[in-house]
């Protein structure tokens, strides 16, 4: 991992993608992470989890707070945060740092304190690695893309739902059954459904946009997955959904190693409007064609107007959508996995589904 | 709310949970919150979450970043961090901010940004707020409370599990059927359960630590239940057990509106002293008494040595526990609400459990 910095400094818990990427130690109590130029790293953790993290975390050398004598600054300072802070900086010192690299959404207070002791510089080499995925992160995003097919081909089976709160309580039960944790599923119908992330609510009308994101209770990567069911015959919206079929079916044609995001944002939007569907004022095509996943829902890169280039190893969405207040909203989406010649989807389904 | 500068900031989404607190708006885009001095209140979100937000949202005046600038600042930077910086700064000046305050996990980045243009205070006024609960949020964490107790009875009365990892699914399941989220239950056996945090794994042993912390996915509030399951007979643990039983209900027989926190800690020290369990190098209570708890599974205030007064409202945890390596772990807590006169125990249940 290259960085400017003579360390590079992680705060957190396995809630912050970058310190679970690094460290695999699952834990809900705030640790430090460091790594030397030499690449030694170094994980300060609790001192009730410290056999844990020794056992668990992929850092070779582990330490805890309390043989690093936080206790003993909390007494001094009188004061967890700042205490926090001078073990810190006394780690960093022992390290012998002079200058640190920390990630943009370091807490502030940490970072203000470093700053009165250390050439600081805002880099994050983590997000540059997280962002091509590793055999292994592909197959985990295989695996949890598979489960989400399956939940959504046994929905499409069984489909009986009245209600929008019943289709999304469905779903994510079914995948929670089997291996993986959806929140926030969105399962909205009619013309509220023009808000792409509305999560719906009330009775089933003409369509429904399911969009649902789990992720892996076990590797606790995500995918992401998008289809609008037709229930009954709404022309409008069946012509807006042809329109961002053909459109992500364009985008998933052109995206390989090497191409623009831009380009590929650029093509979409040409598409939409060729069928003659505005952009402006909050309505028709309102968000970006995609975004990377990973750890993360939503991780770099984005695919938007930002000229960005994509390469192999990168996963990412491709969810065109056209939404306009007095109709209604469509997005069809899939994730999928940029190659060398194209890119291999990783959510196979059909994309016209009549219930 | 009190702050000493003229404005407060959160930028946050959901997961933030002072930012959930302040808006009731569930995104998983990052917005930006302000209030200033006089109670005015500001939410600004992206474009299309608007709608949304203004349905949705407690916060009257709602915004979105396209109307206010944010992407020509995005081209005129061509970086997406110092365009949001500059369209805060942007905003604030419009309030006539000379002086802002936010919470110290600000991320850095934006924190040294605004320092250049303003009088910088890490304050939070919101934690001070969120430590003792209303009405409404007891109410919610009762209802947690109470479907923790039922999926943990359902498991009792159905308990034929073989395996650590069985009985996590297992209770994990039930919540997510009526209505919880629960990830990293501690279901761990034997030695292993002398690491307060391992989730437990093979073969159930002599006991079983079930450690269970759902969040209601419907109200997003916590509640925190552990008991041990007595399998085989192994006389440590059950003194040990013994020993953590009366010390939790002596705690819990003293909590009251205007006991201090380290006098309910000392008093669980000096029990578990006084049945002979000695605490050093990372064997015997090792942890605090407990914690606040609600839209955070850890929140203030802190059940330990330090002096914080506690109040009719607050909502915590009295867990203490025992562990050593040769022989294993224990553990009983509750959630309870501190009232005037004393305490209410929100996860009744019986303590001894032969399985």
């Amino acid at each position: 991992m290259q960085f400017a910095s003579d360390c590079f400094l992680i705060v957190g818990d396995a809630r912050n993608a970058d310190f679970y990427y690094l460290t695999k130690f699952r834990t809900t109590n705030p640790c430090i992470y460091l790594i030397c130029k030499d690449g030694t790293e170094l994980l300060v953790v609790p001192s009730m989890e410290l056999r844990r993290a020794e056992r668990e975390s992929k850092v070779k050398e582990i330490a805890c707070y309390e043989e690093l004598g936080y206790k003993e600054l909390i007494e001094k300072t009188k004061d967890r945060r700042l205490a926090f802070s001078e073990l810190i900086i006394q780690i960093l010192k022992e390290c012998r740092a002079r200058s640190v690299s920390i990630p943009h959404e370091t807490p502030a207070f940490l970072a203000f304190k470093l700053k009165e002791e250390f050439d600081l510089n805002f880099e994050n080499p983590v997000k540059a690695r997280r962002v091509v995925k590793s055999a292994q992160e592909i197959e985990n995003i295989k695996e949890v893309a598979r489960i989400t097919v399956e939940a959504f081909d046994w929905l499409m089976r069984n489909f009986n739902f009245k209600r929008c709160e019943e289709v999304r309580n469905a779903i994510e039960l079914k995948l929670y059954e089997i291996g993986c944790i959806a929140e926030n599923t969105i399962a909205s119908s009619g013309k509220l459904s023009a808000d792409p992330h509305a999560l719906g609510s009330g009775d089933v009308e003409d369509h429904v946009v399911l969009d649902v994101f789990p992720r892996s209770r076990e590797t606790l990567y995500y995918a992401d997955f998008t289809r609008v069911l037709l229930l009954n015959k709404n022309e409008k919206i069946e012509e807006m959904y042809r329109a961002v079929v053909e459109a992500q079916e364009k985008a998933i044609s052109i995206i390989k190693d090497g191409i623009l995001a831009n380009e590929v944002h650029a093509e979409v939007k040409s598409i939409l409007e060729g069928y003659g569907f505005k952009s402006k004022n909050s309505e028709g095509f309102i968000h970006s064609t995609g975004h990377g996943i990973g750890l993360e829902i939503h991780e770099e890169p984005r695919i938007s107007d930002e000229k960005v280039e994509l390469k192999a190893g990168m996963v990412i969405t491709v969810e065109p959508g056209l939404y306009y207040k007095d109709v209604g909203g469509v997005r069809v989406e899939d994730t999928v996995v940029v190659t060398k010649s194209g890119c291999e989807v990783l959510t196979n389904y059909k994309k016209w589904i009549k219930v």
